[in-house]
């Protein structure tokens, strides 16, 4: 599909048809795609927990206030983002330095500015930039479920150390945000939320 | 263009066309694009800060460590977020309020909700909720820019505190990533980075 109408049809779907099944086939080439999202000195933070299973799936919708579209949603999809991902820095780069595009001693540079990079900014900044990565990669997931024919719906309305406690999300991990998939119930479809004119948000200097 | 060719073409650029001009006419469509983009309960906190006057790329080059890919790029583009948009609620729904498609006392519970959401779970999600829809925001932004020709790198190595007194963000708005814009120098372009392949990022249960 052409990008200006990927997100004019891209809607933060409000219900979902209920019964459709995703699998792993279908979610693929999605996930194919979010590869090519960009991070921070492309340490690739995001992790993607995708909930198929029933159980779990209602579970995860009492963490969320009961919300109804977790139910009818083929999948939910909990996108986190690992604090310490400058500690893969080495591991990253073993590609590379296999290659001979990059020499020992290069790999050696990067792996210390990663590090100094972080640790001298702190605890706060490693929360915040996982934040980032997540949310960048996230974007980058609904416009490609998008593309390939599923319907999403970014949420925030959860009980985040709910979540992390029924999937186990170890504590160096940011939960960044929910996702619901599946193919959206068109006939509860809301008109678009009004949005801010350009002039509003862009400044220029 | 395609969405598949988009995402196989942006790239993070490593360094642009030194003296290539871009102007407002060039950013609005953009801009246009990036409306559409989501944001928790369609607040909107994003705001963009494009800085194209010489004498202050240079300011903010030096806030970036000195990184010459901001003196060769057209603009450098400061995102930003709100951290207090809720309190946005009720000015944002006056269209819909006007329309008759919401009545005052809907408007009035989702006031409250807003308010009650971001107030119980404090400052620190706050900031976070700003980078996060700032980041969604950023990632759109992206995507459209390479939609319309032009090349961006998202940055993060600057010092924020230097930028938010250079350009005079106020401290209730999160400085989310800074974006150079321009045309790509080809010749500096260097392999995609490796990236994991799903299997290392995606987990089904």
């Amino acid at each position: 599909m052409k990008f200006t109408e990927l997100i004019d049809q891209r809607r933060s779907a409000n219900n979902f048809i209920e019964g459709v099944q995703i699998t792993e086939k279908d979610l693929d080439p999605i996930f194919r795609d979010v590869m090519l999202a960009p991070s921070s000195f492309n340490l690739q933070p995001s992790e993607y927990i995708v909930v198929m299973d029933d159980e779990m799936k209602e579970k995860i919708r009492e963490a969320a206030y009961n919300q109804y579209k977790v139910h009818t949603a083929s999948a939910v999809i909990i996108v986190t983002a690992d604090r310490q991902a400058y500690e893969q820095t080495e591991r990253l780069h073993q590609g590379m330095l296999a290659l001979g595009i990059l020499k020992d001693f290069e790999v050696q540079d990067i792996i210390e500015e990663n590090k100094l990079f972080y640790e001298s900014r702190g605890e706060q900044f490693k929360k915040e930039d996982a934040v980032r990565n997540g949310s960048l990669s996230a974007m980058f997931f609904m416009l490609a479920a998008k593309n390939h024919g599923w319907d999403t719906c970014p949420m925030i309305g959860f009980d985040q150390e709910k979540v992390r406690e029924l999937l186990k999300i170890p504590y160096t991990h940011e939960i960044v945000l929910m996702i619901t998939i599946g193919k959206e119930k068109k006939e509860s479809r809301r008109l678009r939320g009004y949005r801010k004119p350009v002039g509003e948000f862009v400044s220029y200097l």
